[in-house]
C-alpha cells in the first residue's frame, strides 16, 4: 500500500459537500468511486480522507486529501485515470506518494478560504456560480454605488483576529468538542465590483467562514457598528450572530501542513 | 422615439449566436422580446441593432448594440427592466441614450476579441465553458509540459497584421463582399497555463478569429512553419488554412466607435 496525498479542485454548485453519504452526490463519494474502479482488488475499498469537509455549494480550488492505494501506477498515471473518470467539475491537479503517516485532517495546521460577494447593481454573467450577490443591491435598482462599505468590515474584523471561542460562529449546536481556534489572516478588498474576503485559521468549526461573514456583510451595510462584532464574540451564543451567508461565494483556497 | 446604445454581456454556451432566429434561443432575439414586452405599443416591434453577429456558443464581455425606443423610461429604469427579465446568462451592462443617427454595426471602427485555449494535463474545473481545450493535450496524458509553442505564433502571426485580403480566413463560400480587412493587433500570450490571442480589426469576416486561431495552433504544435502563415493568405482558399477552432474559447471584448 503506497499513501498518496491528492491536490484537488471542484466547483461544487452540484454536491451535497465534501462528505460521502449515500444517494447523493459529493466530492470524496465521486473520487472514492473512481479509485475503487482503479484498484479493484482492494477490500476495504480506497477511503479518500480530506483536510475538510465543505459544505453544499462551496467550492475548493486546492483541497488536499490522502488514500492508501494497492497499485503499481505512478502518480501521473493515477492524476490521469482519476481525471479520466471524473465528471468535468471535478479535477485532480496533483498526486504524489507521501510517507505512511501523513494524514490530509490531523495534520493540517492552516486553511485559507476566499469569499466573493458582489454588490453591484448589475449582476456579472461570467463566473456566476462562484459568487454571493447581496439582496440589498437586488433591492436598490438604480444604484450604482457600491454597497458594502469595506473600510468597516476590516475594523469590524480585527475583533476576530487571534485566539478565540467562536462558539457564535458555529453552526452546529450540539458541538461538543473545543471551539477554540486561532484566525491569523482576515481581510476584506474591493477590486473591479466585487468584494473579497480572505480568511486563514487553523481551522474552522461548522459554517464558520458563512457565519463570519454575514456578520461582516450586516458590518458593511452599516446595520451592526464594527465593535458589535467584539460583544458578538464575547456572547458564545450562535444567535446573537448575524445569518449564515449563502454557500456560494465560497471557496477553499490552500491547506497548509 | 430614442436612440439608446446598450453595452451588453452574454455567456454564449447556449445559444444560437447573437442574431434572431425563429424558434431558436439567440441574444438578440431574448433582447428584443424584453423590449417589446417593454414597450408594447411599439409598431413595428423594437428592433436591436448589434456590432456584430457572434457565432453559437461565442460569449462577449462587451457587445454594443443600439435600439430606438417609444419610452419615458431614463436609461438606469431601462437597464434595470431589461435586467429584471434576462436570463442570467445575458446582462445589460450601460444603456445610454445617443444621437439617432448611431447605428452599432456601421459605425463601428474597430472590434477586439479573446480567444483562450488550455493545453496542459490537467482540464481547469472553474470557466470550463470559456476556454478551448486542445485536444492534443488530451491525447497525451503524463506530460505536464505546455504544448503550444507561443514564440512560433506570434512570428506566425505576425503575417497576418496589416490590411490584407483575408478570403483563405473566410468561413462563408458565398461572400461577395471584400475579404479585405486590417488587423491591427494579433498577439498571442501564456499565462498561468492558458494561452491567450487577442486580436483586434476594423471588421472581421464570418469565422475569421477562429480560422485565424486554428492556424495559429497548427504552428504553435510545431505541424506548419510559421512563414505558412504567409502562403496561405496569399493563396486566398479557405481550403489551405486550418480547421475553425471551437467557438467556446471565444469572446468579444469590446467594439470601439
Amino acid at each position: 500500500m503506497t499513501n498518496f496525498k491528492l491536490k484537488i479542485e471542484f466547483d461544487g454548485t452540484r454536491y451535497y459537500g465534501w462528505e460521502r453519504q449515500p444517494n447523493k452526490d459529493t466530492i470524496q463519494g465521486k473520487l472514492e468511486d473512481v479509485l475503487a474502479k482503479m484498484c479493484p482488488d482492494m477490500d476495504p475499498k480506497p477511503e479518500v480522507i480530506g483536510a475538510g469537509r465543505t459544505d453544499a455549494g462551496v467550492h475548493a480550488r486546492a483541497m488536499i486529501a490522502n488514500v492508501h492505494l494497492e497499485t503499481n501506477m505512478d502518480a501521473i498515471k493515477i492524476r490521469d485515470y482519476i481525471n479520466k473518470f471524473l465528471p468535468d467539475d471535478i479535477a485532480v491537479i496533483a498526486v504524489r506518494p507521501v510517507s505512511d503517516r501523513f494524514h490530509a485532517r490531523y495534520n493540517a495546521k492552516r486553511r485559507s478560504y476566499k469569499y466573493t460577494i458582489f454588490d453591484g447593481p448589475v449582476k456579472p454573467v461570467f463566473n456566476r456560480k462562484y459568487y454571493t450577490r447581496l439582496d440589498v443591491a437586488l433591492n436598490k435598482p438604480g444604484s450604482t454605488e457600491d454597497v458594502l462599505d469595506v473600510d468597516l468590515m476590516n475594523e469590524g474584523a480585527k475583533y476576530l483576529l487571534g485566539e478565540h471561542d467562536f462558539k457564535s460562529f458555529c453552526g452546529n449546536p450540539h458541538m461538543k468538542k473545543s471551539t477554540v481556534r486561532t484566525v491569523d489572516e482576515l481581510t476584506i478588498r474591493r477590486s473591479k465590483g466585487y468584494v473579497y474576503v480572505d480568511i486563514s485559521a487553523d481551522g474552522f468549526l461548522q459554517h464558520m467562514v458563512r457565519i463570519i461573514v454575514g456578520t461582516l456583510i450586516d458590518v458593511g451595510l452599516g446595520k451592526i457598528p464594527p465593535e458589535r462584532v467584539q460583544e458578538i464574540l464575547e456572547a458564545k451564543d450562535r444567535k446573537v450572530a448575524s445569518p449564515t451567508a449563502p454557500a456560494d461565494g465560497l471557496a477553499l483556497m490552500t491547506v497548509e501542513y
